[in-house]
C-alpha cells in the first residue's frame, strides 16, 4: 500500500520535527509493506505574512483530494491580535471535519508512577466555533462568544472514545503489559453550571456509550475542575477521558505535564478515513534553530496517524522503538534533562525500528 | 468593632465545617477588639427540596442588609439535572456582585517544594451568566451558551489582582519569609482562539495593570492550556494569577491538587465592603457524618473574609495558628494522611491562637 502524506511544518520547531517524522516513515522496515509519497504544504504565521492567508486554499484542497493523511508541525501565534490572522490548525480541523483530537499520554511502564491514558477531545465545536461579537455599553465594551454543543458531535466523539477504550482493551488482552484492568471512559463536563450545553454533551455521551457494543466499557463522569484535580492526584486511575473541545485542550496539556514534557505527547486529528498527526507542543521560538527540539511527539504522532489509517503494525513498531529509546535513556533531548540533539534522538530511534 | 456574620452551612460536610468556622471566630483573642454576631441562613440542595428554592430570598436580603460578611459551606449538586434547581453560590455571587473569587494556594514554607500563589478569579460573568438555549435541527439537538466578558468586570478583577500583589509584597517587605521576590501578576486567557472575548479580558487587564499604582508589579501572560501545564511543572514561579471565571475555576482546583488536599484551600467571594468565605472543597457526601472533614479550608476562608473586611491582624493570627498546626503535623485529618477528627484539628488550632 502506498500512502500519500501531506507535510505541513508550519513555524518554529515545526520545521525541525516534521522532517524527522518524514525520515521515520521512510525508514520503516520494508516487511511492513508500506510505501510513502510526500507532499509539502504550507500553513502558519510565516505563510500568513508571505501570502496573506494562514491556511492557503491549496493546502486544504490537496489534503482533501490528494492525501491519505498528514503531519502538522506547529504554528506561532502573534503576541497581539493581528487583523485577518487566525489559527490554521483550528480551521483545518473544521474544514476537513476532523472531529476527534486523540491525545495519548503515557509514561514508560518502568516509570516510578506509570500512567497511560488517552484524552479524546471533540475537535470541531464548543467555543472553537469562534462566533464572537463586541458591542459598546455605557459601562464600556462587552464581548460575547458562542459555546455550541451538538448531539451529533457529542455522539460521535463519545463513540470514538468507546472504540478507543475497546481497542486498548484488545491490545492488553493480546498480552501487552499495562497498568489498567478494564476499559473505562470518563466523561468530563461542567453540567452543574452549563445544564443545557454541557448537559447535552453529558447525556449524549452517556447514551452513546450505553450501546450494546460498549457493554464491557465502564463509564464514569467528572466535573472538569474536579477532573483537573484528580488528574494530578491519581492519574493512574484514568483510561480514556472524553471531553468537549476546550476542556479537552486544557486537560491534555495538564496530562502532558505529568509525563515530564510536552515534547513527548502526540496527537491525531481524526475524521472519516483521514488523520493528521500533530505534536502537542507549540512552535517554541525560544529553542528554534538550535537543533535540540524533541522529535518524539512528532514520531508518536506519525504512529498515531498510521493507527487511524489502519496500519497498526507500523504504529506498534514506532511506539516500541520510541519506548526503547526512553527506557534506555541514553539519548534524551534537553527537555527531558538530556543533552542529545534532535538528530541523535532520531538516529537512536530509527536504528531500533 | 462588632461584625455580623451570616452562616450558610449548605449541604453535606458544610454542616461540619461552618460550625468550626464559627467557633474559631468566637475564640479569637479579646485583644484584637473584635466581637461577632451570627445569623444562621439557609441555601443548598436540601433547602431546595424543602422549600423549592436553593437560595431563599431571605438569605439574600439578610446578607445584603444585615451582615458584614458570611461563611458559606458547600452545596451538593444533584447527579442529574433537576428542574428548577441551580447552584445557589453562583447565584449569590451575582446577586451580591461579589466580583472577585480569591483563592490563595500555599504550602507551609518548610514543604519540600513550597508554593505560594493566589488565584484571582472573575466571579460574575463568562459562561457563568448561564444564558443557554437548545434547539432542534435535522441532525439532532444543538445547545448554545453565551460566554460574556466585559471591560468593566475585567478591569476591576485585574485591579483586584494588582492590589493583592501589592499587599503580598508589603507583607513580605515587613519581614514575612516567602519564596517570592517581586510582585507578579500572570494574566490567563485563550485569546489565540477567542480573540474578542478573551482578547478583551487580556487587553483590559493589561491596561488596568499599567496604572501608575502598579508600577512595581511585573505583568505576564499565559494561554490557559499552557498555564495548567506550567502550574504543574513550575508552580513556584507564580505569585498572583488572574483569570476569567471558568479558567479560574479550573486553575484553582488544579492548584489545590499541588498542596495535597482540597481540604486546605480557602476562598473568598469579594465585593465592595462585603466578603463571603467559602472552602474550595465540595459537600463530600462520602465522608459526611463521620466527623473527619478537614476544617482548615473553612478556617482559612474565615481569615480571608476578615482580611477583606480590613481585619488583617485577626486574619494573620488565624493563618499562623493553622500553619503551626500543619508544620507540627500531629493533628492532621485523613485527607492529609492523618487520623485526627475535625474536632481535634480545630482544638489544636484554637489553642494556638
Ligand atoms: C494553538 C491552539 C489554537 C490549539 C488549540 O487550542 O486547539 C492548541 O492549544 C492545541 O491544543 O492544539
Ligand atoms: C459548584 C460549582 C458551581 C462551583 C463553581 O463552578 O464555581 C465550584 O466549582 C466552585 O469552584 O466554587
Amino acid at each position: 500500500r502506498t500512502l500519500r502524506i501531506g507535510l505541513i511544518p508550519g513555524d518554529g520547531i515545526g520545521k525541525e520535527v516534521i522532517p524527522a517524522g518524514r525520515r521515520l516513515l521512510e525508514a520503516l522496515p520494508a516487511s511492513l509493506g508500506l510505501k510513502f509519497e510526500f507532499v509539502n504544504l504550507r500553513a502558519g504565521f510565516e505563510t500568513f505574512e508571505q501570502t496573506g492567508a494562514a491556511l492557503p486554499e491549496e493546502t486544504v484542497s490537496v489534503l482533501r483530494s490528494d492525501c491519505d493523511g498528514a503531519l502538522f508541525g506547529a504554528v506561532s501565534s502573534p503576541s497581539t491580535a493581528v487583523k485577518g490572522y487566525s489559527s490554521p490548525i483550528v480551521a483545518l480541523r473544521k474544514k476537513l471535519d476532523l472531529y476527534a483530537n486523540v491525545r495519548p499520554v503515557k509514561t514508560v511502564l518502568t516509570a516510578a508512577k506509570p500512567i497511560d491514558m488517552v484524552i479524546v477531545r471533540e475537535n470541531t465545536e464548543d467555543l472553537y466555533v469562534k462566533e464572537e461579537k463586541t458591542y459598546d455599553t455605557p459601562e464600556g465594551k462587552v464581548a460575547e462568544a458562542i459555546k455550541r454543543i451538538s448531539q451529533r458531535a457529542s455522539s460521535r466523539i463519545a463513540t470514538m472514545a468507546g472504540e478507543i477504550a475497546l481497542r486498548r482493551q484488545k491490545i492488553r488482552a493480546a498480552g501487552s503489559p499495562s497498568i489498567h484492568r478494564g476499559p473505562l471512559v470518563t466523561i468530563t463536563h461542567k453540567s452543574n453550571v452549563l445544564s443545557q450545553t454541557d448537559g447535552l454533551f453529558r447525556s449524549t455521551a452517556r447514551d452513546s456509550l450505553a450501546a450494546a457494543r460498549f457493554e464491557s466499557v465502564a463509564v464514569e463522569e467528572q466535573i472538569v475542575d474536579s477532573m483537573v484535580y484528580k488528574l494530578f492526584r491519581q492519574p493512574e486511575a484514568y483510561d480514556v477521558i472524553v471531553a468537549p473541545n476546550l476542556y479537552g485542550d486544557i486537560l491534555s496539556d495538564g496530562a502532558a505535564a505529568l509525563v515530564g514534557s510536552l515534547g513527548l505527547v502526540p496527537s491525531a486529528n481524526v475524521g472519516e478515513g483521514f488523520a493528521i498527526g500533530e505534536p502537542c507542543h507549540g512552535s517554541a521560538p525560544d529553542i528554534m534553530g538550535q537543533g535540540i527540539s524533541n522529535p518524539i511527539a512528532t514520531l508518536r504522532s506519525a504512529a498515531l496517524m498510521l493507527e487511524f489509517l489502519n496500519e497498526e503494525a507500523a504504529a506498534a513498531a514506532i511506539y516500541a522503538a520510541v519506548d526503547a529509546n526512553l527506557e534506555e535513556g541514553k539519548f534524551l533531548s534537553p527537555d527531558l534533562g538530556g543533552t542529545a540533539k534532535t538528530e541523535e534522538v532520531l538516529h537512536d530511534i530509527l536504528r531500533r525500528l
